[in-house]
């Protein structure tokens, strides 16, 4: 507990206003999208990185948790104050500093939206690749904080390859720049990647140096069914292989598609068991001849529907079919276990069949779908909280699931994290001699343990408002 | 000192023949691309990780010092057993393991060739893009524990870009495996890249797995010569703000070239003060276009000089004006103190100028020359040793350089680390804070700091056999 003498202590840092200790307003920040509730005992608006460290310090002197949170969109629970104490939230931290086309660099507060990031960065003709899912309300401090991926990743990469440098607050108080604002930089350890991924467990970032790149241009968007799964997957392995670099490889199996059917505004033939959604970019010439290439090896493959975006409404409607999956799945069931594992690219086809099977055992609908482009392939369990027997079988299924996914040479997650939902897991991964590292270097961080615990290590304490609904 | 029981017992992990500890063989091992001397009490040549395990138990019990050792070719000291203790050398680790043309993945052990990597990459159609200039002699676990770079850079990025997972021997012992074998992986803390770039103090690498990308279907290479520095560094800026995203971006200055002048198989005109080496790669139709966009872009400031070369002789002919430099520079002076500072492109015109400036004041012959797409300028202070005013002079121009360079938001080094050489200048971009934190992260790998003790933090011991030639 937080006492009262140190709530006082706080609205003195922050100014009353940006303290808020009332029941409905801590319900507010009590949640994220990993759908379990945790009511924080405080919930902060710091203003800079001054106040973040005089916040910290008292938490050691103090000993309670902090729990830094962006936007709130993490599915696996890394922004829930999982052992109470204290919600900081980055919201006031969000301004874009600087875009500085000269040297392709934006450097940013972490309360920042990354679609906010994104525009800012298309009006200096610059890109800034990440594309999460979420990317109109999720802030680039928690995408810094989770490593997030998305679509572009097949071509781009992730997160962790745009970031050159932060600032941040150490669980302690001292504030630290780590990095550069150069291309380079191999002076002392790479800090700024260790807390890039580190689910806020290592420190609250307060500014964010990123690369940008030059915006692509052209681009070009197709969407293709296809009468047999097989037939997507090997289509996903043949693009590949002919080095045609796609900038998204999305596939939907058969119950995705099912989903959003009838929610699309083209109509999908009835034979159709697959769907991808491919897309190049690049140079004119060289777009207009992958794409090509690409509807080629579609229709080799009995591609039963090629559809090509002309202009960005035509492309938006194309991306419907993937976007509207997630959204769409609830119709199956009122609750899901969202995974996000990654195999080789090779062993997609054996993932999804062993899926398959998973999901006829457990009697319980599972959604396959995804970044099939680097096997990053979202597989979602859906299921029906009230009904024990199948929250019983969801669980098991996500652990069937992950024992395949370690079989075929994959890993846990590919850009949700651990948080607490993995957590159970771990032990799958890594081995305890990583594990006892991996707190060692926590409690070089952290040594009392006041930020963001009970994460990616331990399973979360049930002892302190754990409310699961 | 490590007593002689324990050399038995040396002995009995590796074999007899695979520890050298007569005193000739102890100088093969003394010294690296430094140019310093610190000799080993012995030096061992294990198989495996199992052997390094055992070794690095021993070293535990025992708490003498380990420094790993590839190829010997880092410029900074990394593998200077600078307080005596073991070499550990890679040699025997020297396999491909495997390479998987499906999932676009190499399986390396780290003694081998960086070179060996690409070729053996090249026969599949893939492509590994890093290429420090020692890339046919340096070995591939060096280039990991530097973070190593070259001309690719500009468009590929570094080692560390490419680099999945490892497997790594702990200073403990514990053989732990880090990172994934797939496109993306968020479990746990990022140990792969915090281990990466760690410069051999975190423990011995054993196994790298490595990202490949397809192999880009043409390629372009140009020379050209300006009769002003400014146009050169101009015509920098203009590239890479026209999007033509080059694949090598390098540059000499007027001290650079009159090194190389008479050396070269082609003539450069008397007046040429700079010189450009640029090159592009990709789809034909894209590199023509983009080759002929920065010819336009050269005549268009003057060049006095523009050759565009035809296949791989002629490549191979251009490429000479760039990699002579660094050998052909102790035609100025016997010694060098060789630097790899970056600054943001738009700052190099500043730091070129400033080190003109120092050189003057110096009255020692400076070059600048390397990487001018990515900001990584090679700077080399050329001197006499035997002359103690040099000596001093050449110190002092390498401290402003390091000062010049942090005033314009640049940093110390972007491809060859800290080492020893740079160690009492590591202040000068890290804050106390950071440093503090980065060794309590040390001590959390290595209690009992046995494994390369004396680099990036601290300044060398001079009590152990330290010979500076």
């Amino acid at each position: 507990m937080i006492p009262a003498n140190v709530l006082k202590r706080l609205r003195a840092i922050i100014g009353s206003p940006n303290l808020l200790t009332d029941n409905a307003d801590r319900q507010c920040y009590a949640y994220d999208a990993a759908n379990l509730i945790y009511t924080p005992e405080a919930v902060a608006f710091p203003a800079d990185a001054t106040e973040i460290s005089q916040i910290l310090q008292l938490a050691n002197e103090y000993h309670f948790p902090v729990t830094p949170r962006g936007a709130g969109t993490g599915t696996t629970g890394g922004a829930l104050p999982v052992q109470g104490g204290l919600i900081l939230v980055t919201t006031r931290l969000n301004r874009i500093l600087e875009i500085d086309p000269d040297n392709f660099i934006a450097v940013v507060q972490p309360g920042v939206i990354t679609g906010s990031l994104k525009s800012a960065a298309a009006k200096f003709g610059l890109f800034y690749p990440p594309d999460p899912s979420s990317a109109n309300f999720c802030t680039i401090g928690g995408n810094v904080a989770e490593n997030a991926g998305g679509s572009a990743a097949v071509k781009y990469g992730v997160t962790r390859d745009y970031v050159l440098g932060l600032t941040v607050v150490l669980p302690t108080g001292e504030i630290i720049d780590t990095g550069v604002r150069t291309a380079k930089g191999v002076v002392g350890y790479d800090l700024t990647r260790l807390i890039v991924g580190s689910e806020g467990t290592l420190g609250v970032i307060t500014r964010i140096i990123l690369r940008l790149i030059p915006q692509p241009a052209a681009r070009q968007t197709l969407l293709a069914g296809f009468t047999d799964l097989h037939f997507a997957t090997q289509t996903v392995g043949r693009i590949l292989q002919a080095r045609l670099t796609p900038s998204a490889l999305e596939f939907l199996d058969r119950t995705s598609l099912e989903c959003v059917r009838e929610l699309l505004p083209f109509p999908i033939p009835e034979a159709t068991q697959a769907l991808l959604l491919l897309e190049v970019d690049g140079h004119p010439h060289d777009v207009r001849e992958r794409a090509e290439a690409m509807e080629s090896f579609c229709r080799a493959q009995n591609a039963a529907l090629v559809m090509t975006a002309d202009g960005a409404d035509e492309t938006a409607k194309l991306w419907q079919a993937r976007k509207l999956v997630s959204p769409a799945s609830f119709k199956l069931n009122p609750h899901k276990l969202s995974e996000d594992v990654v195999v080789p690219i090779s062993r997609i086809p054996d993932l999804v069949a062993r899926v398959e099977a998973i999901s006829r055992d457990a009697k319980l609908p599972i959604l396959c779908f995804g970044h099939a482009g680097d096997g990053n392939i979202h597989i979602n369990v859906m299921y029906d909280r009230q009904q024990v027997s199948q929250a019983q079988a969801a669980a098991t299924a996500v652990k069937n699931i992950f024992v395949v996914v370690r079989e075929l040479d994959g890993t846990l997650s590919g850009e949700h994290g651990i948080g607490i939902t993995k957590s159970p897991y771990l032990g799958l991964e890594l081995s305890a001699a990583a594990i006892d590292l991996s707190k060692r270097v926590k409690k070089a961080f952290d040594p009392h343990n006041i930020m963001n615990p009970g994460k990616i290590f331990v399973p979360p304490s049930i002892s302190t408002g754990v409310h699961d609904i």
